[in-house]
């Protein structure tokens, strides 16, 4: 079955309507982005004709002979619904309108809102928007996010596919993943705004089935198709990890979202219930999917929920430990061959059962043979990798190969956290720039471990090996 | 009555023992930091004799004739008890011991804790340490943390203090501190770890009657006088906040404690309730001690629990709103002048109500409006500040001016993020740099007034007025 908004990625022509000559007008970018990515053929509509980046500008869309397969517009609000008309005339079935000034500002946008719907009744048209980013597809030169890109970095192509209802919340995201590494890098990018059509049900199906998403991310303030989601979100969660915000958690957050887009308050506790039984992955602030997209973009998942903590600070431990039973892990118990290795080269003030703190001592040697050794341990299923960097025997430049050498192993999953020193925050951004996972403190790479255990927990009691679900390479 | 801690920091000659002649060994660093910023005198030990900075090394502590009030022992464990015996034949009453691989390390270490206890009681020695970092006071040219700058900047001289029962987590956040701004930096700072006298209680009593001292953290992961250091901090938290993790949380953490500091589980929920109830601000995690600082360190007390929340961005303030139910906070409501005045400014597709999202289509001169208008409302006592800095209009600059301008005013609490865009990267930085506080995510600025509200509302229920609390200059 084609999903409604495969016909509007696998268009091969589309349509600018309001194509603006001046520069870095959202008309403008969208035009430029289209006209110099797109793989198709484009064209380019503004009333008063001309040219555009050496493409005809048609006055009309009506006057284009060749068929057209998708089409933005931007035009004002209260021209939008005579445009669509026109696309409808022409035979345009899938349309997607970034304008705001719709349902979400109230009476007068709404009255504009339901004169859209008439049209796309009358012509059989698909819509995506209004009030929103549109659609975006590095690999498929698809995109009409109206910002240009010195205000808004895109990610290059990669295995991340996002849908959002608050398109400044996916353009501060997208922005944000542009500068990670290619493990969170984007094939989908979904900004359905006020959902007059498309929505987040239609968004899940799409790019649950589409081959180039492993990884789905959301953001939802409520839902248009709250069952067919769920449903949907239990199938594909097997297959692949879907995470995300679902905000309008409170009355206070549902008050702001009615004047945003138009979103209903829900009780939250059953919508938590809901979403865990779906096997979505819920999180509650900006920095835990910023972690959680790194986690899970870079990591493979771990078969059980056992952790070991390697750390050469007693607090860094005392902390991680403390998140390790808050986020649903367990300290795992090293086999005895283990644990004799440990004791046996380690000096007797170093602590060797887990968390292993090879003090303030530690050299890199020190990080390396017992990161290696717990790693091998089949008791441990997952790695908590601290380092305080101050401490003054530690080459930082050796440490980082060691982590390095390990994450490439992609047996286990490997959770880093450098705190205190310059030389935390180069190292920190040396691993980040060849996609080994640095959280910002502890309790961070405890949390994100947790996320991934999870996860596997889900998929192993609905049957499915974690290993078959492959989100990184 | 002096404290204890007292003695130690106001002393006017200090002895380093095992000053050594290896640059960047402990016995070396310390060394360096007294004979090059200690204002008193300074007398440097080392069997073998010499000259180290251009200071005499007398052969042992008996050799000086002077008086001496305070010494930092820095030798291998098993030679410490010995030293500690030598200073107290010497008249020294007030010893650092930061050597490692006393009780910590188990049964070999315990004798040796032993015999110094023995010793301290023998020679009436008040003892720091063993096993940390010992003291800083940047004003007091007094340092005996034994890493070089190189590996663990400083803070400058300010208002801080700190006191810590992990060495490692103390200095990772005076590293911290030495790079954010001057309402953060540092007035004391004690690492007491082993406790074998000093403790957390005496720590706490020291730096609550120093009047340097105007905001207090703390990272503790037991009580060695749970009881006096509960009432000293009913007392001490009326006149300046104390704020901190204290670990051990859960059984998983107090594991990890017991191989650290030979710290005592105890039951999590009673001690969350002393702490509530002594009015300490508790954190949970190093993101929110961070953000507690900053917040506490540069920010006035809100007089009420009434936020307002400007956004260009509508899933920004439904994320922040969302966390306004979850910090104790309420939205406010603007009173009716206020909200006229905001109604008739703006185009009708802003949202005007709390949260105030002035769109994607938002300039530097609509925040002005906005943030100006609601700092002035009556009706509220706190400002959420967030943008959403990809939007096409937006001068940064002009932003970052405005933001300061009205932080400047400090009559009541603005908590500012930023995200997405190379700008946000930009805008924090410079906002950090004048120590006006930019949160990470919409959330966290949002928590972090929940923070300073929480303490106000602790303070107006034992009658003390929030603006007599002055942290901030």
């Amino acid at each position: 079955m084609t999903t409604k908004l495969e016909k509007f990625f696998n268009a091969e022509s589309f349509c600018v309507v309001g194509a603006s000559t001046t520069e870095n007008k959202p008309g403008n970018v969208v035009a430029y982005n289209f006209v110099h990515s797109f793989p198709g053929k484009t064209y380019l509509v503004n009333p008063k004709g001309g040219e555009l980046f050496g493409n005809k500008l048609y006055k009309s869309v009506l006057e284009i002979e060749d068929k057209i397969e998708a089409a933005c517009i931007i035009v004002p609000a209260r021209f939008t619904p005579q445009m669509l008309e026109q696309c409808g005339k022409k035979g345009i079935k899938n349309i997607i309108v970034t304008t705001g000034g719709f349902s979400e500002i109230g009476d007068e946008g709404k009255v504009l809102q339901q004169q859209m719907l008439q049209i796309m009744k009358d012509y059989n048209i698909n819509v995506v928007g209004p009030n929103c980013l549109g659609l975006y597809s590095p690999a498929l030169g698809y995109d009409t996010m109206f910002l240009p890109d010195s205000r808004l970095k895109r990610p290059k192509n990669g295995s991340v596919s996002i849908f959002t209802q608050s398109g400044a919340f996916g353009a501060a995201f997208i922005d944000q993943l542009s500068r990670l590494g290619s493990g969170q890098w984007v094939s989908k990018f979904i900004s359905y705004g006020n959902a007059s059509d498309i929505n987040e049900t239609d968004s899940l199906e799409y790019v649950g089935q589409d081959p180039d998403t492993r990884l789905i991310l959301i953001y939802l303030e409520d839902f248009k198709e709250g069952r067919r989601f769920m449903n949907l979100a239990r199938e594909i969660s097997l297959k692949k990890p879907i995470m995300g915000i679902k905000a309008n958690r409170t009355e206070t957050g549902a008050k702001a979202g009615a004047s945003h887009t138009a979103a209903l308050s829900s009780n939250d506790a059953i919508v938590d219930d809901l979403l865990r039984d779906a096997g979505i992955i819920r999180v509650i602030t900006w920095d835990q999917l910023e972690d959680c997209v790194l986690a899970f973009g870079t990591q493979p998942l771990p078969l059980g929920d056992r952790v070991a903590i390697i750390t050469d600070g007693g607090g860094a431990g005392v902390m991680a430990s403390d998140m390790v039973s808050d986020c649903n892990l367990k300290l795992a118990e090293f086999s005895p061959e283990i644990q004799n290795k440990l004791d046996q080269t380690f000096p007797s003030f170093y602590a060797t059962e887990n968390p292993v703190d090879i003090t303030g001592s530690a050299t890199a040697e020190d990080y390396r043979i017992a990161l290696e050794t717990v790693y091998d341990d089949p008791n441990v299923d997952s790695i908590v990798n601290l380092c305080v960097a101050v401490i003054p025997d530690l080459d930082i430049d050796e440490y980082i190969n060691i982590t390095k050498e390990l994450a490439k192993r992609k047996e286990k999953p490997i959770a880093t956290s450098l705190i205190g020193g310059e030389e935390a925050v180069f190292a920190t951004k040396e691993l980040l720039k060849e996609d080994i996972p640095v959280f910002d403190s502890p309790g961070r790479a405890v949390r994100a471990l947790g996320m991934l255990s999870d996860y596997s927990k889900y998929l192993r009691k609905n049957g499915i090996d974690p290993k078959s679900i492959l989100v990184e390479e």
